[in-house]
């Protein structure tokens, strides 16, 4: 049985990570995406269990003592964390897996599982980040300033990615995620887990 | 202006390549097959300068003398080479060239060119290949069973591939080989090749 592919999702908030995300679910098989532990307060239409586990800070530091993240992070003042065990049950039963995670997350996976494929989503451009952070409510010209800033440090770490996708048009965006992932099912390796037998009975010289 | 991508596409005969190949390049833009100078006399309805450049064997050994091949080999009994002037001036103009070539010239221009992307196509099942190199004429077993040998001695060489892709479904093939042309045009450094401007702006501290 070939073992799933690891891939990590980060983008700044507005650049469309999620949106990208549902609807590549929606057309692709043997994927799925892991549901992040945090310690941030849901917001109005988030579910438990759905869009993250939610969790106090004291269960989330019982959680880091029993060794159940893969990585875990403080991202803008909360703590979020990836499940081991599911994950692991998941890649081995040979379905892909996405994390959707910053930065400082993708570092601690990368040394851990190299063989991650690390895809970076971008904003087509700097008015339009602005934009879609203003948009997302009625907050002061300050707290838009510091999504700003927490935007910009979040892409500052774009180069540590294996690919780069620019969210302008969503269709064309969504062909190119979809792309990287029919393409790392080609991948050498993947394939010979997979086709195992076809490859050796191509291959042999008696028939 | 960002460099093209150089792919190297082997299959054994009879696995479909040429089909696929020709497809890719009616339903992408930016992309150009190279057109191998070969000494084998042209079969009927090939065309000079659009199949191969068809040349005697005196010519290909002054071409070689010439150095105006990236790539050459024989191949069952012919001489086969890729011209490297072209190839070199397409690139540098930011269009990504496939090589049809075969793992001896594959083998070269790694060598050369480590950035090269490899893909070997192969087909469904032993029957189904067997079953294509039946279908090309009125020949002998003992001539089939010659095509068999050379298709069995190209595709021991699939694992020197960072892709493989299996040609069943031409249109899942077709679909396969594509994604992997578009997930190669969102890598890092073609992104940043590509949108250096995009990425300057993003991550500036002042606007
Ligand atoms: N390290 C790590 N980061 C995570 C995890 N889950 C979410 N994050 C990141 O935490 C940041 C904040 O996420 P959210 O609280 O959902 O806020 P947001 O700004 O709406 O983020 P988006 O949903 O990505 O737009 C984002 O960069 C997420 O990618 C996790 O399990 N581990
Ligand atoms: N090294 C090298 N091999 C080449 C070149 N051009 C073609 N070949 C290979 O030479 C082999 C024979 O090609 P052809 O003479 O066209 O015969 P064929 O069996 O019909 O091959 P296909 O067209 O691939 O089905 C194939 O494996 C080609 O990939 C070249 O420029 N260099």
């Amino acid at each position: 049985m070939s073992q799933g592919t690891l891939y990590i999702l980060s983008a700044p908030s507005g650049a469309g990570k999620s949106s990208l995300v549902s609807a590549l679910l929606d057309q692709t098989d043997a994927i799925k995406v892991s549901v992040s532990h945090t310690t941030r307060a849901p917001r109005p239409g988030e579910k438990d269990g759905v869009n993250y586990n939610f969790v106090s800070v004291d269960q989330f530091k019982a959680l880091i003592a029993d060794n159940a993240f893969l990585e875990h992070a403080e991202v803008f003042g909360n703590f979020y964390g990836t499940s081991r065990l599911w994950l692991e049950d998941q890649l081995s039963q040979g379905i892909d897996i996405i994390l959707e995670i910053d930065w400082q997350g993708a570092q601690q996976v990368r040394k851990l599982m190299p063989e991650t494929a690390g895809i970076f989503i971008l904003p087509p451009s700097r008015e339009e980040l602005q934009k879609r952070l203003d948009n997302r409510g009625q907050d002061s010209a300050e707290i838009i300033a510091g999504r700003m800033a927490e935007a910009i440090s979040e892409m500052s770490h774009y180069n540590e990615y294996d690919y780069v996708i620019i969210n302008d048009d969503f269709d064309q965006a969504l062909a190119e995620l979809k792309a990287v992932i029919i393409a790392q099912r080609q991948k050498l390796t993947c394939q010979q887990a997979r086709h195992g037998k076809l490859l050796t009975d191509l291959l042999s010289e008696n028939h």
